[in-house]
Protein backbone atom coordinates (compact mmCIF):
# COMPACT_ATOMS: atom_id res chain seq x y z
CA UNK A 1 0.00 0.00 0.00
CA UNK A 2 0.91 4.01 -0.47
CA UNK A 3 1.11 5.87 2.74
CA UNK A 4 -1.88 7.80 3.36
CA UNK A 5 -1.43 11.43 2.38
CA UNK A 6 -2.59 14.18 4.62
CA UNK A 7 -5.44 16.56 4.00
CA UNK A 8 -3.87 18.88 6.72
CA UNK A 9 -0.33 19.90 6.32
CA UNK A 10 0.06 21.06 10.03
CA UNK A 11 -1.46 17.69 11.37
CA UNK A 12 1.44 17.43 13.61
CA UNK A 13 1.60 20.52 15.25
CA UNK A 14 -2.36 20.19 15.84
CA UNK A 15 -2.15 16.99 16.95
CA UNK A 16 0.34 17.90 19.60
CA UNK A 17 -2.00 20.85 20.26
CA UNK A 18 -4.54 18.97 20.96
CA UNK A 19 -2.97 16.52 22.86
CA UNK A 20 -2.06 19.25 25.07
CA UNK A 21 -5.19 20.07 26.24
CA UNK A 22 -6.56 16.41 26.40
CA UNK A 23 -6.19 16.62 30.36
CA UNK A 24 -6.44 13.19 31.70
CA UNK A 25 -3.52 12.33 29.23
CA UNK A 26 -1.48 15.10 31.46
CA UNK A 27 -2.83 13.54 34.82
CA UNK A 28 -1.75 9.71 33.92
CA UNK A 29 1.68 10.73 32.30
CA UNK A 30 1.34 9.73 28.99
CA UNK A 31 3.04 11.47 26.03
CA UNK A 32 2.95 11.89 22.72
CA UNK A 33 5.66 10.62 21.17
CA UNK A 34 5.29 9.76 17.78
CA UNK A 35 2.94 11.59 15.19
CA UNK A 36 2.93 10.32 11.04
CA UNK A 37 0.57 10.26 8.52
CA UNK A 38 -2.04 7.39 10.01
CA UNK A 39 -0.10 6.31 12.84
CA UNK A 40 0.13 8.08 16.24
CA UNK A 41 2.62 6.15 19.36
CA UNK A 42 2.11 7.38 22.76
CA UNK A 43 3.93 6.13 25.56
CA UNK A 44 3.24 5.77 29.21
CA UNK A 45 5.57 4.92 32.20
CA UNK A 46 3.69 2.85 34.66
CA UNK A 47 2.44 3.72 38.16
CA UNK A 48 1.33 2.44 41.12
CA UNK A 49 -1.88 5.00 41.05
CA UNK A 50 -3.13 3.12 37.92
CA UNK A 51 -3.61 -0.16 38.96
CA UNK A 52 -6.32 -2.66 39.48
CA UNK A 53 -6.60 -5.40 42.25
CA UNK A 54 -4.06 -7.67 40.93
CA UNK A 55 -1.52 -4.87 40.80
CA UNK A 56 -1.70 -5.19 36.69
CA UNK A 57 -2.27 -1.13 34.97
CA UNK A 58 -5.72 -0.84 34.96
CA UNK A 59 -7.71 -1.81 31.22
CA UNK A 60 -9.34 1.49 31.78
CA UNK A 61 -5.47 3.05 31.25
CA UNK A 62 -4.25 0.91 28.56
CA UNK A 63 -6.77 0.85 26.31
CA UNK A 64 -7.63 4.62 27.04
CA UNK A 65 -3.73 5.19 26.02
CA UNK A 66 -4.80 3.39 22.72
CA UNK A 67 -8.18 4.45 21.90
CA UNK A 68 -6.29 8.03 22.06
CA UNK A 69 -3.29 6.94 19.94
CA UNK A 70 -6.51 5.48 17.16
CA UNK A 71 -8.07 8.67 17.52
CA UNK A 72 -5.10 10.96 16.47
CA UNK A 73 -4.12 8.76 13.71
CA UNK A 74 -7.53 9.21 12.31
CA UNK A 75 -6.99 12.87 13.00
CA UNK A 76 -4.06 12.93 11.27
CA UNK A 77 -5.72 12.12 7.91
CA UNK A 78 -7.80 14.54 8.67
CA UNK A 79 -9.00 18.17 7.19
CA UNK A 80 -7.90 21.14 8.76
CA UNK A 81 -10.20 22.45 11.40
CA UNK A 82 -11.70 19.60 12.84
CA UNK A 83 -11.47 16.68 15.62
CA UNK A 84 -12.09 13.28 16.31
CA UNK A 85 -14.49 11.48 18.60
CA UNK A 86 -14.37 7.66 19.44
CA UNK A 87 -17.94 6.00 18.13
CA UNK A 88 -16.91 3.12 19.33
CA UNK A 89 -13.76 0.37 20.03
CA UNK A 90 -13.38 -3.16 20.68
CA UNK A 91 -10.29 -4.38 22.60
CA UNK A 92 -8.90 -7.65 23.65
CA UNK A 93 -6.75 -7.54 26.73
CA UNK A 94 -3.97 -10.39 25.66
CA UNK A 95 -1.47 -10.70 29.16
CA UNK A 96 -1.48 -8.84 32.11
CA UNK A 97 -0.30 -5.01 32.16
CA UNK A 98 2.98 -5.12 33.84
CA UNK A 99 6.26 -3.70 32.19
CA UNK A 100 8.19 -0.33 33.32
CA UNK A 101 6.51 1.68 30.38
CA UNK A 102 3.67 0.82 27.52
CA UNK A 103 3.86 1.99 24.52
CA UNK A 104 0.17 2.54 22.54
CA UNK A 105 0.11 2.65 18.40
CA UNK A 106 -2.56 3.64 16.83
CA UNK A 107 -3.00 3.32 13.07
CA UNK A 108 -5.73 4.01 10.25
CA UNK A 109 -7.02 1.11 8.70
CA UNK A 110 -9.54 2.59 6.31
CA UNK A 111 -9.67 6.61 6.59
CA UNK A 112 -12.92 8.21 5.84
CA UNK A 113 -14.39 11.90 4.99
CA UNK A 114 -16.58 11.00 7.90
CA UNK A 115 -15.86 7.61 9.73
CA UNK A 116 -12.25 5.93 10.13
CA UNK A 117 -11.80 2.81 10.96
CA UNK A 118 -8.51 2.11 13.15
CA UNK A 119 -6.47 -0.09 14.54
CA UNK A 120 -3.59 -0.77 17.36
CA UNK A 121 -1.56 -2.30 19.96
CA UNK A 122 -0.32 -1.49 23.46
CA UNK A 123 3.34 -3.29 23.86
CA UNK A 124 4.60 -3.67 27.53
CA UNK A 125 8.64 -3.23 27.47
CA UNK A 126 10.34 -4.35 30.35
CA UNK A 127 14.23 -4.76 30.74
CA UNK A 128 14.88 -5.81 27.27
CA UNK A 129 11.96 -7.13 26.64
CA UNK A 130 8.73 -6.33 24.72
CA UNK A 131 5.48 -7.72 24.77
CA UNK A 132 1.84 -7.03 22.77
CA UNK A 133 -0.72 -6.87 25.70
CA UNK A 134 -3.71 -4.89 24.01
CA UNK A 135 -5.33 -5.37 21.25
CA UNK A 136 -7.86 -2.73 19.37
CA UNK A 137 -9.96 -2.26 16.75
CA UNK A 138 -12.20 1.00 16.45
CA UNK A 139 -14.61 3.03 15.05
CA UNK A 140 -13.66 7.02 14.98
CA UNK A 141 -15.92 10.17 13.47
CA UNK A 142 -14.59 13.65 12.53
CA UNK A 143 -16.35 16.16 13.44
CA UNK A 144 -15.73 20.24 13.10
CA UNK A 145 -13.70 21.81 15.52
CA UNK B 1 -36.01 -14.95 34.20
CA UNK B 2 -35.25 -16.19 37.74
CA UNK B 3 -32.51 -14.13 39.67
CA UNK B 4 -29.22 -15.59 39.15
CA UNK B 5 -27.89 -17.55 42.58
CA UNK B 6 -24.70 -16.68 44.03
CA UNK B 7 -22.27 -19.40 44.75
CA UNK B 8 -20.51 -17.31 47.35
CA UNK B 9 -22.36 -16.01 50.16
CA UNK B 10 -20.07 -13.71 50.82
CA UNK B 11 -19.85 -12.02 47.67
CA UNK B 12 -20.88 -8.51 48.44
CA UNK B 13 -17.92 -8.53 51.32
CA UNK B 14 -15.28 -10.06 48.71
CA UNK B 15 -16.06 -7.62 46.15
CA UNK B 16 -15.85 -4.73 48.47
CA UNK B 17 -13.17 -5.54 49.67
CA UNK B 18 -11.20 -6.28 46.19
CA UNK B 19 -12.67 -2.48 45.05
CA UNK B 20 -10.66 -1.03 47.78
CA UNK B 21 -7.68 -2.60 46.36
CA UNK B 22 -8.15 -1.95 42.94
CA UNK B 23 -6.64 1.21 43.34
CA UNK B 24 -7.41 2.97 40.09
CA UNK B 25 -11.03 3.34 41.10
CA UNK B 26 -9.75 5.33 44.56
CA UNK B 27 -7.43 7.66 42.32
CA UNK B 28 -10.38 8.92 39.89
CA UNK B 29 -13.13 9.13 42.73
CA UNK B 30 -15.00 6.32 41.87
CA UNK B 31 -16.98 4.67 44.45
CA UNK B 32 -18.85 1.16 44.93
CA UNK B 33 -22.49 2.17 45.53
CA UNK B 34 -24.80 -1.34 44.64
CA UNK B 35 -23.68 -4.88 44.53
CA UNK B 36 -26.43 -7.16 43.78
CA UNK B 37 -26.59 -10.90 42.28
CA UNK B 38 -25.53 -10.33 38.76
CA UNK B 39 -25.50 -6.62 39.07
CA UNK B 40 -22.94 -3.84 40.37
CA UNK B 41 -22.85 -0.01 40.03
CA UNK B 42 -20.18 2.32 40.18
CA UNK B 43 -20.59 6.12 40.39
CA UNK B 44 -18.05 8.63 39.66
CA UNK B 45 -18.27 12.75 40.15
CA UNK B 46 -17.51 14.66 37.32
CA UNK B 47 -13.50 15.71 37.39
CA UNK B 48 -11.91 18.28 35.51
CA UNK B 49 -8.47 16.48 35.67
CA UNK B 50 -10.36 13.20 34.09
CA UNK B 51 -11.52 14.97 30.90
CA UNK B 52 -10.26 15.03 26.87
CA UNK B 53 -9.98 17.69 24.79
CA UNK B 54 -13.64 19.18 24.60
CA UNK B 55 -13.76 18.82 28.27
CA UNK B 56 -15.76 15.92 28.67
CA UNK B 57 -14.93 12.74 30.71
CA UNK B 58 -12.35 10.93 28.74
CA UNK B 59 -13.52 7.68 26.87
CA UNK B 60 -11.01 5.84 29.32
CA UNK B 61 -12.73 6.88 32.27
CA UNK B 62 -16.14 6.01 31.76
CA UNK B 63 -15.58 3.01 29.91
CA UNK B 64 -13.16 2.07 32.49
CA UNK B 65 -16.14 2.15 35.33
CA UNK B 66 -18.19 0.37 33.25
CA UNK B 67 -15.50 -2.38 32.40
CA UNK B 68 -15.21 -2.78 36.29
CA UNK B 69 -18.66 -2.76 37.00
CA UNK B 70 -19.48 -5.56 34.82
CA UNK B 71 -16.45 -7.52 35.87
CA UNK B 72 -17.62 -7.12 39.72
CA UNK B 73 -21.08 -8.17 38.44
CA UNK B 74 -19.69 -11.34 37.22
CA UNK B 75 -17.80 -11.61 40.21
CA UNK B 76 -21.12 -11.62 42.15
CA UNK B 77 -22.11 -14.82 40.32
CA UNK B 78 -18.61 -16.73 40.62
CA UNK B 79 -17.15 -18.87 43.54
CA UNK B 80 -15.53 -18.21 46.63
CA UNK B 81 -11.27 -17.18 46.52
CA UNK B 82 -12.06 -16.23 42.70
CA UNK B 83 -11.29 -13.20 40.73
CA UNK B 84 -12.34 -11.52 37.29
CA UNK B 85 -10.11 -10.56 34.76
CA UNK B 86 -11.52 -8.40 31.45
CA UNK B 87 -10.87 -10.40 27.98
CA UNK B 88 -12.60 -8.29 25.84
CA UNK B 89 -14.88 -5.14 25.97
CA UNK B 90 -16.79 -3.41 23.36
CA UNK B 91 -17.97 0.18 24.20
CA UNK B 92 -20.39 2.56 22.46
CA UNK B 93 -20.08 5.90 23.53
CA UNK B 94 -23.96 7.40 22.40
CA UNK B 95 -23.01 10.79 24.03
CA UNK B 96 -20.65 13.62 25.25
CA UNK B 97 -19.86 12.33 29.03
CA UNK B 98 -21.16 15.98 30.26
CA UNK B 99 -23.01 15.35 33.80
CA UNK B 100 -22.52 16.31 37.58
CA UNK B 101 -21.85 12.59 38.41
CA UNK B 102 -21.66 8.99 36.18
CA UNK B 103 -23.51 5.89 37.54
CA UNK B 104 -22.14 3.00 35.91
CA UNK B 105 -24.03 -0.17 35.71
CA UNK B 106 -22.38 -3.65 35.06
CA UNK B 107 -24.99 -7.03 34.60
CA UNK B 108 -24.21 -10.48 34.02
CA UNK B 109 -26.12 -11.61 30.76
CA UNK B 110 -24.74 -15.33 31.14
CA UNK B 111 -22.60 -16.21 33.72
CA UNK B 112 -20.06 -19.07 33.64
CA UNK B 113 -17.91 -21.34 35.20
CA UNK B 114 -14.77 -19.84 33.17
CA UNK B 115 -15.83 -16.85 31.04
CA UNK B 116 -19.19 -15.00 31.82
CA UNK B 117 -21.05 -12.37 29.28
CA UNK B 118 -21.74 -8.91 30.84
CA UNK B 119 -23.24 -6.03 29.32
CA UNK B 120 -23.75 -2.62 30.99
CA UNK B 121 -24.71 1.33 30.33
CA UNK B 122 -23.18 3.94 31.59
CA UNK B 123 -25.74 7.32 32.80
CA UNK B 124 -24.76 10.89 33.16
CA UNK B 125 -26.70 13.06 35.50
CA UNK B 126 -27.25 16.47 35.62
CA UNK B 127 -29.73 18.59 37.72
CA UNK B 128 -33.08 16.63 36.88
CA UNK B 129 -32.38 15.06 34.10
CA UNK B 130 -30.32 11.68 33.20
CA UNK B 131 -29.13 10.09 30.12
CA UNK B 132 -27.37 6.91 28.70
CA UNK B 133 -24.06 8.04 27.21
CA UNK B 134 -22.10 4.79 26.80
CA UNK B 135 -23.11 0.82 26.06
CA UNK B 136 -20.84 -2.08 26.87
CA UNK B 137 -20.42 -6.09 25.71
CA UNK B 138 -17.91 -7.61 27.62
CA UNK B 139 -16.14 -10.98 28.24
CA UNK B 140 -14.93 -11.72 31.70
CA UNK B 141 -12.60 -14.51 33.20
CA UNK B 142 -13.01 -15.98 36.18
CA UNK B 143 -9.84 -16.57 37.71
CA UNK B 144 -8.20 -18.33 41.12
CA UNK B 145 -7.38 -15.66 43.04
CA UNK C 1 -38.26 6.27 28.48
CA UNK C 2 -41.15 7.51 25.93
CA UNK C 3 -41.00 5.10 22.91
CA UNK C 4 -39.53 6.38 20.16
CA UNK C 5 -41.18 8.38 16.73
CA UNK C 6 -40.65 7.23 13.71
CA UNK C 7 -40.01 9.73 11.03
CA UNK C 8 -41.23 7.96 8.30
CA UNK C 9 -44.98 7.06 8.67
CA UNK C 10 -44.24 3.98 6.33
CA UNK C 11 -41.69 2.80 7.51
CA UNK C 12 -43.55 -0.77 8.38
CA UNK C 13 -43.84 -1.04 4.32
CA UNK C 14 -40.45 0.16 3.47
CA UNK C 15 -38.93 -2.35 5.44
CA UNK C 16 -41.22 -4.95 4.10
CA UNK C 17 -39.87 -4.20 0.88
CA UNK C 18 -36.38 -3.94 1.33
CA UNK C 19 -36.00 -6.97 2.91
CA UNK C 20 -37.92 -8.15 0.35
CA UNK C 21 -35.24 -7.42 -2.08
CA UNK C 22 -32.33 -8.80 0.57
CA UNK C 23 -31.77 -12.28 -1.46
CA UNK C 24 -29.73 -14.12 1.55
CA UNK C 25 -32.67 -13.75 3.63
CA UNK C 26 -35.35 -15.51 1.42
CA UNK C 27 -32.32 -17.79 0.68
CA UNK C 28 -32.03 -19.23 4.33
CA UNK C 29 -35.08 -19.53 4.81
CA UNK C 30 -35.74 -16.19 7.54
CA UNK C 31 -38.72 -14.25 7.55
CA UNK C 32 -39.41 -10.89 8.84
CA UNK C 33 -42.21 -11.30 11.51
CA UNK C 34 -42.37 -8.17 13.55
CA UNK C 35 -41.69 -4.33 12.80
CA UNK C 36 -42.45 -1.37 15.29
CA UNK C 37 -40.45 1.87 16.31
CA UNK C 38 -36.91 0.78 17.04
CA UNK C 39 -37.62 -3.14 17.15
CA UNK C 40 -37.60 -5.94 14.54
CA UNK C 41 -37.92 -9.92 14.57
CA UNK C 42 -36.70 -12.22 12.18
CA UNK C 43 -37.36 -15.85 12.45
CA UNK C 44 -35.31 -18.64 10.97
CA UNK C 45 -36.00 -22.36 11.08
CA UNK C 46 -33.53 -24.80 11.79
CA UNK C 47 -31.52 -25.99 8.53
CA UNK C 48 -29.34 -28.51 8.31
CA UNK C 49 -27.44 -27.14 5.25
CA UNK C 50 -26.60 -23.57 7.83
CA UNK C 51 -24.52 -25.58 10.19
CA UNK C 52 -20.76 -25.46 11.38
CA UNK C 53 -18.36 -28.37 11.97
CA UNK C 54 -21.02 -29.70 15.31
CA UNK C 55 -24.29 -29.64 13.71
CA UNK C 56 -25.39 -26.30 15.43
CA UNK C 57 -26.44 -23.30 13.35
CA UNK C 58 -23.45 -21.33 11.92
CA UNK C 59 -22.26 -18.52 13.69
CA UNK C 60 -22.43 -16.80 9.93
CA UNK C 61 -26.11 -17.33 10.32
CA UNK C 62 -27.67 -16.71 13.77
CA UNK C 63 -25.15 -13.47 13.87
CA UNK C 64 -26.41 -12.41 10.03
CA UNK C 65 -30.38 -12.18 11.10
CA UNK C 66 -29.36 -10.86 13.83
CA UNK C 67 -27.56 -7.69 11.77
CA UNK C 68 -30.29 -7.82 9.71
CA UNK C 69 -32.84 -7.31 12.80
CA UNK C 70 -30.60 -4.23 14.24
CA UNK C 71 -30.13 -2.68 10.91
CA UNK C 72 -34.08 -2.69 10.22
CA UNK C 73 -34.63 -1.79 13.88
CA UNK C 74 -32.62 1.30 12.50
CA UNK C 75 -34.64 2.22 9.70
CA UNK C 76 -37.61 1.55 11.32
CA UNK C 77 -36.62 5.27 13.10
CA UNK C 78 -35.12 6.85 9.69
CA UNK C 79 -36.73 9.43 7.30
CA UNK C 80 -38.42 8.01 3.90
CA UNK C 81 -35.52 7.58 1.12
CA UNK C 82 -32.90 5.97 3.59
CA UNK C 83 -31.25 2.47 3.98
CA UNK C 84 -29.21 1.22 6.72
CA UNK C 85 -25.75 -0.07 5.90
CA UNK C 86 -23.69 -1.94 9.07
CA UNK C 87 -20.92 0.10 10.04
CA UNK C 88 -19.61 -2.73 12.54
CA UNK C 89 -20.96 -5.38 14.64
CA UNK C 90 -19.62 -7.09 17.77
CA UNK C 91 -21.40 -10.21 19.07
CA UNK C 92 -21.06 -12.60 21.82
CA UNK C 93 -22.46 -16.43 21.15
CA UNK C 94 -23.59 -17.79 24.48
CA UNK C 95 -24.75 -20.98 23.63
CA UNK C 96 -25.04 -23.24 20.98
CA UNK C 97 -27.46 -22.42 18.15
CA UNK C 98 -29.53 -25.56 18.83
CA UNK C 99 -33.27 -25.64 18.54
CA UNK C 100 -36.26 -25.48 15.95
CA UNK C 101 -35.91 -22.40 15.05
CA UNK C 102 -34.50 -18.80 16.10
CA UNK C 103 -35.67 -15.37 16.75
CA UNK C 104 -33.82 -12.40 16.51
CA UNK C 105 -34.83 -8.81 18.16
CA UNK C 106 -32.68 -5.93 17.26
CA UNK C 107 -33.58 -2.91 19.18
CA UNK C 108 -32.03 0.97 18.82
CA UNK C 109 -30.20 1.67 22.17
CA UNK C 110 -29.74 4.99 20.09
CA UNK C 111 -31.16 6.62 17.06
CA UNK C 112 -29.26 9.37 15.30
CA UNK C 113 -29.48 11.13 12.10
CA UNK C 114 -26.33 9.73 10.37
CA UNK C 115 -25.33 6.57 13.39
CA UNK C 116 -27.57 4.46 15.27
CA UNK C 117 -26.67 2.55 17.43
CA UNK C 118 -28.59 -1.12 17.67
CA UNK C 119 -28.87 -4.05 20.48
CA UNK C 120 -30.17 -7.12 20.53
CA UNK C 121 -30.63 -11.01 21.24
CA UNK C 122 -30.94 -14.28 19.05
CA UNK C 123 -33.54 -16.09 21.17
CA UNK C 124 -33.48 -20.53 20.27
CA UNK C 125 -37.09 -21.99 20.49
CA UNK C 126 -36.97 -26.11 21.26
CA UNK C 127 -40.06 -27.55 22.29
CA UNK C 128 -41.17 -25.35 25.14
CA UNK C 129 -38.21 -24.09 26.19
CA UNK C 130 -36.49 -20.83 25.04
CA UNK C 131 -32.49 -20.00 25.69
CA UNK C 132 -30.45 -16.83 24.95
CA UNK C 133 -27.77 -17.77 22.28
CA UNK C 134 -26.32 -14.94 20.99
CA UNK C 135 -26.61 -11.17 21.91
CA UNK C 136 -25.36 -8.43 19.59
CA UNK C 137 -23.85 -4.72 19.55
CA UNK C 138 -24.03 -2.88 16.44
CA UNK C 139 -23.24 0.70 14.49
CA UNK C 140 -25.44 1.63 12.14
CA UNK C 141 -25.36 4.32 9.05
CA UNK C 142 -28.21 5.63 7.51
CA UNK C 143 -27.96 6.14 3.83
CA UNK C 144 -29.80 7.71 1.15
CA UNK C 145 -31.52 4.82 -1.28
CA UNK D 1 8.37 -12.60 15.72
CA UNK D 2 9.05 -16.24 15.47
CA UNK D 3 6.16 -18.24 13.91
CA UNK D 4 4.25 -20.03 16.16
CA UNK D 5 5.00 -23.56 16.28
CA UNK D 6 2.05 -25.96 15.64
CA UNK D 7 1.40 -28.70 18.53
CA UNK D 8 -0.46 -30.81 16.80
CA UNK D 9 1.56 -32.13 13.67
CA UNK D 10 -1.83 -33.06 11.86
CA UNK D 11 -3.26 -29.68 11.46
CA UNK D 12 -3.25 -29.25 7.91
CA UNK D 13 -5.25 -32.38 7.67
CA UNK D 14 -7.30 -32.27 10.63
CA UNK D 15 -8.15 -28.51 9.89
CA UNK D 16 -9.36 -29.97 6.11
CA UNK D 17 -11.59 -32.76 7.51
CA UNK D 18 -13.47 -30.39 9.74
CA UNK D 19 -13.68 -27.42 7.49
CA UNK D 20 -15.61 -30.67 5.12
CA UNK D 21 -17.71 -31.40 7.92
CA UNK D 22 -18.47 -27.62 8.00
CA UNK D 23 -22.06 -27.54 6.10
CA UNK D 24 -22.36 -23.63 5.27
CA UNK D 25 -18.96 -23.34 3.86
CA UNK D 26 -20.20 -25.92 1.45
CA UNK D 27 -23.48 -24.34 1.09
CA UNK D 28 -22.18 -20.55 0.36
CA UNK D 29 -19.55 -22.67 -2.23
CA UNK D 30 -16.45 -21.36 -0.01
CA UNK D 31 -13.45 -23.41 -0.47
CA UNK D 32 -10.18 -23.93 2.43
CA UNK D 33 -7.09 -22.59 0.31
CA UNK D 34 -4.50 -21.97 2.67
CA UNK D 35 -3.98 -23.40 5.92
CA UNK D 36 0.03 -22.16 7.59
CA UNK D 37 0.68 -22.01 11.28
CA UNK D 38 -1.48 -19.33 12.75
CA UNK D 39 -2.98 -18.24 9.19
CA UNK D 40 -6.10 -19.65 7.13
CA UNK D 41 -7.36 -18.69 3.91
CA UNK D 42 -10.82 -19.25 2.91
CA UNK D 43 -12.27 -18.07 -0.49
CA UNK D 44 -15.65 -17.28 -2.02
CA UNK D 45 -16.81 -16.29 -4.93
CA UNK D 46 -19.45 -13.70 -5.45
CA UNK D 47 -22.98 -15.46 -5.73
CA UNK D 48 -26.24 -13.67 -6.43
CA UNK D 49 -28.10 -15.41 -3.87
CA UNK D 50 -25.57 -14.48 -0.90
CA UNK D 51 -26.31 -10.86 -1.66
CA UNK D 52 -28.00 -7.78 0.18
CA UNK D 53 -30.67 -5.10 -0.64
CA UNK D 54 -28.21 -3.27 -2.37
CA UNK D 55 -26.86 -5.93 -4.17
CA UNK D 56 -23.41 -6.28 -2.52
CA UNK D 57 -22.61 -9.31 -0.46
CA UNK D 58 -23.96 -9.81 2.98
CA UNK D 59 -22.45 -8.85 5.81
CA UNK D 60 -23.53 -12.38 7.32
CA UNK D 61 -21.43 -14.48 4.56
CA UNK D 62 -18.30 -12.12 4.43
CA UNK D 63 -17.81 -12.16 8.20
CA UNK D 64 -18.78 -15.75 8.12
CA UNK D 65 -16.06 -16.78 6.21
CA UNK D 66 -13.77 -14.55 8.24
CA UNK D 67 -15.01 -15.75 11.52
CA UNK D 68 -14.58 -19.46 10.36
CA UNK D 69 -11.08 -18.59 8.77
CA UNK D 70 -9.64 -16.89 12.38
CA UNK D 71 -11.21 -20.48 14.03
CA UNK D 72 -9.48 -22.40 11.91
CA UNK D 73 -6.25 -20.47 12.20
CA UNK D 74 -6.56 -20.71 16.25
CA UNK D 75 -7.17 -24.51 15.43
CA UNK D 76 -4.15 -24.79 13.49
CA UNK D 77 -2.11 -23.86 17.13
CA UNK D 78 -4.39 -26.31 18.65
CA UNK D 79 -3.31 -29.86 20.30
CA UNK D 80 -4.78 -32.98 18.49
CA UNK D 81 -7.93 -33.48 19.31
CA UNK D 82 -9.63 -30.19 19.61
CA UNK D 83 -11.56 -28.22 18.15
CA UNK D 84 -12.91 -24.43 17.70
CA UNK D 85 -15.74 -22.51 19.00
CA UNK D 86 -15.81 -18.55 18.18
CA UNK D 87 -16.32 -16.77 21.95
CA UNK D 88 -17.32 -13.32 20.15
CA UNK D 89 -15.77 -11.38 17.31
CA UNK D 90 -16.14 -7.83 15.81
CA UNK D 91 -16.18 -6.86 12.51
CA UNK D 92 -16.08 -3.56 10.77
CA UNK D 93 -17.41 -3.27 7.24
CA UNK D 94 -15.13 -0.94 5.74
CA UNK D 95 -16.16 -1.17 2.29
CA UNK D 96 -19.42 -2.26 -0.01
CA UNK D 97 -19.11 -6.42 -0.49
CA UNK D 98 -18.89 -6.15 -4.31
CA UNK D 99 -15.86 -8.17 -6.83
CA UNK D 100 -15.57 -11.46 -8.06
CA UNK D 101 -13.92 -13.37 -5.03
CA UNK D 102 -13.90 -12.34 -1.65
CA UNK D 103 -10.47 -13.93 0.51
CA UNK D 104 -10.75 -14.30 4.33
CA UNK D 105 -7.29 -14.40 6.22
CA UNK D 106 -7.15 -15.04 9.70
CA UNK D 107 -4.51 -14.81 11.60
CA UNK D 108 -3.92 -15.78 15.30
CA UNK D 109 -2.67 -12.58 17.21
CA UNK D 110 -2.22 -14.24 20.34
CA UNK D 111 -2.50 -17.64 20.83
CA UNK D 112 -3.64 -19.64 23.67
CA UNK D 113 -4.46 -23.19 25.55
CA UNK D 114 -7.73 -22.46 25.96
CA UNK D 115 -8.53 -18.76 24.42
CA UNK D 116 -7.16 -17.51 21.23
CA UNK D 117 -7.53 -14.04 20.06
CA UNK D 118 -7.55 -13.79 16.53
CA UNK D 119 -7.40 -11.11 13.81
CA UNK D 120 -7.78 -11.20 10.02
CA UNK D 121 -9.40 -9.38 6.57
CA UNK D 122 -11.43 -9.85 4.09
CA UNK D 123 -10.16 -8.99 0.48
CA UNK D 124 -12.17 -8.32 -2.58
CA UNK D 125 -10.97 -8.77 -6.03
CA UNK D 126 -12.27 -7.69 -9.16
CA UNK D 127 -10.37 -7.38 -11.99
CA UNK D 128 -6.96 -6.97 -11.18
CA UNK D 129 -7.98 -4.70 -8.70
CA UNK D 130 -7.71 -5.80 -4.72
CA UNK D 131 -9.46 -4.25 -1.48
CA UNK D 132 -9.95 -4.84 2.03
CA UNK D 133 -13.38 -4.61 2.39
CA UNK D 134 -13.93 -5.99 6.00
CA UNK D 135 -11.73 -6.48 9.24
CA UNK D 136 -12.31 -8.75 12.40
CA UNK D 137 -10.91 -8.90 15.98
CA UNK D 138 -12.41 -12.13 17.51
CA UNK D 139 -12.05 -14.25 20.72
CA UNK D 140 -11.68 -18.16 19.90
CA UNK D 141 -11.97 -21.20 22.29
CA UNK D 142 -10.23 -24.84 22.60
CA UNK D 143 -12.37 -27.36 23.43
CA UNK D 144 -11.62 -31.34 23.43
CA UNK D 145 -13.49 -32.46 19.95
Amino acid sequence: MQPPKPLNPNFKEDISASFATFVLMRTIGAALVRVEPGEVDIVLPFRDDLTQQLGYMAAAIISGILDVACGYAAMSLSPPGTTILTVEFKVNLLAPALGERFVARGCVIRPGRNLSVCGGDVLAFKAKEEKIITTMLATMMTVKE
